[in-house]
């Protein structure tokens, strides 16, 4: 296997130089040309040449041998590999990764794992298409799991879910799991989101179903703009008037909650605002932006 | 082991209840009575009874001992276990977890995972005390990744870091790991989060530093506050005025951006607006709190 290539990430885009070769077992390797799409992230190139056996060893450039050798690998020369989107934070699938699996990930910047029923190395998206495309990569503090900090370009799992993780133990052990209505792993802000997508769904399935201050703002726009734009004013008060940090947490707890009941009639996920957040910042361009506007 | 008593999510009430009972090869287990704190969940009690052996087989309730049947163990008796945190999405720490481990889990709400070097189980926080409190798991569509998502008491990691995925690849790659400065492995939000920290540490570091449009509004509370009233009017704007999809992201996104500047201000994290939130919701709370103020 040889890999050759250049990485950089924006915000610190100095640009790293490596080079992966192929051993002397095997001489005659296919070479394989391959371009990476990177969105947020500099151009990444990288030629690589996949030897015939799929465990050929490699001569690395030193600090990225340096990497490869500091994971402790377990005695299947493996490490547990995460997966997670890194505009929500959703897990999106767990595998496990060999030397040559964390060496091309860094690489190509596309999520690669070891199959350990296949024996083979296999990137998430060769299928599919719906490449994991990596922004960054995390070892933890025993240097035995890895995340993959990454984009998807569309559902992990091959159930055609958004992840890997859609079976809540708590809702089989409820009976809940009986709806067969399936609850992806979800975090705090994306619950809420789903919360109100419900509520939405319930005024057109349900209309003379259980009121709630959600479908009100969702029924009606005037009272929605006005709610946005009164917490607004309260969160301000709260720094204007040096009123507690309870109270600070608290309206901007109101603030972003109304934000999302509007960002659901424009069909806006919070996932696209971070990635505007995230393109920006990577571009210093929210600073740089406003900078711009006001000066 | 035995293990009996009840839980309940308060989004869907309905307590469960279940019992582990000790098997006939461990006859004299050493009783223990834990009550768990779950804050946003219904008290949770639990009697655990421990066998004086590791590895005494259970009998569980019948669609307890189901999930644990269905947890598709390795040849050692082990899948891998992740904590997130429920609030941020921040990957805390992998472990493994045997059959015990994670009936302890969903039983205790406290994660718990398999030591393979001490061959043992251990809840995270039995000596720090900084616990990881379960609101919820989920396993993966192979049933053989589990993911337990909770609230940290404190800093997961042994070495006191938040989490333990501080080492960067890239950075090690770039150089900058040089400057012996950690970088937490953080999604979006946190990672903007940390620059407006940055950016405020720099106003008191290097006050002759670069400027900055962040530090600008830092050093002036009429300025932010002006750019948050006018950015949640702009929102406002993009639905009232019918605008594409891609302003109201754009708008959210600086609504995002400079609120957070505001809690900097006020020295309030995401994590503990985003805490509000669910604590709210778990109790139907943001809706019925609205509903109480207007009508």
């Amino acid at each position: 296997m040889e890999v050759s290539g250049s990485f950089s990430r924006l915000s610190s885009p100095r640009p790293v130089s490596f080079s992966v070769t192929n051993c002397a077992k095997h001489p005659n390797p296919t070479k394989t040309n391959l371009s990476f799409r990177n969105s947020g992230y500099a151009p990444v190139s990288a030629s690589v040449e996949r030897s015939s056996g799929s465990n050929a060893a490699v001569h690395l450039d030193s600090k990225f041998e340096t990497i490869l050798d500091n994971v402790k690998w377990d005695s299947k020369g493996l490490a547990v590999a995460i997966a997670q989107n890194i505009d929500t934070g959703s897990i999106l699938m767990q595998g496990f990764a060999n030397r040559d699996a964390l060496a091309k990930t860094i690489s190509s910047r596309k999520a690669t794992f070891y199959s350990r029923s296949r024996s083979s190395l296999w990137t998430k998206g060769e299928t599919s298409m719906n490449f994991i495309n990596v922004h960054d990569v995390f070892l933890d503090c025993d240097r035995d799991s890895i995340i993959y900090l990454g984009k998807p370009d569309g559902p992990t799992c091959h159930t055609g879910a958004e992840t890997c993780y859609y079976t809540s133990v708590y809702d089989i052990l409820e009976g809940s799991k009986e709806d067969k209505e399936e609850r992806l792993a979800k975090t705090t802000l994306y619950s809420l989101e789903a919360t109100i997508s419900k509520r939405k769904e319930e005024i057109e399935t349900l209309p003379n179903g259980k009121p709630s201050w959600t479908k009100k703002l969702l029924l009606n726009q005037e009272l929605l703009c006005s709610k946005v734009r009164e917490e607004a004013g309260e969160l301000i008060q709260t720094l204007l008037g040096n009123e507690d940090k309870d109270r600070t947490a608290s309206e901007m707890a109101d603030l972003l909650y109304h934000s999302m009941v509007l960002l659901n009639l424009k069909d806006v996920s919070m996932e696209e605002v971070l990635e505007v957040l995230r393109k920006r910042f990577s571009q210093s361009g929210v600073e740089e932006k406003n900078s711009r506007k006001k000066n």
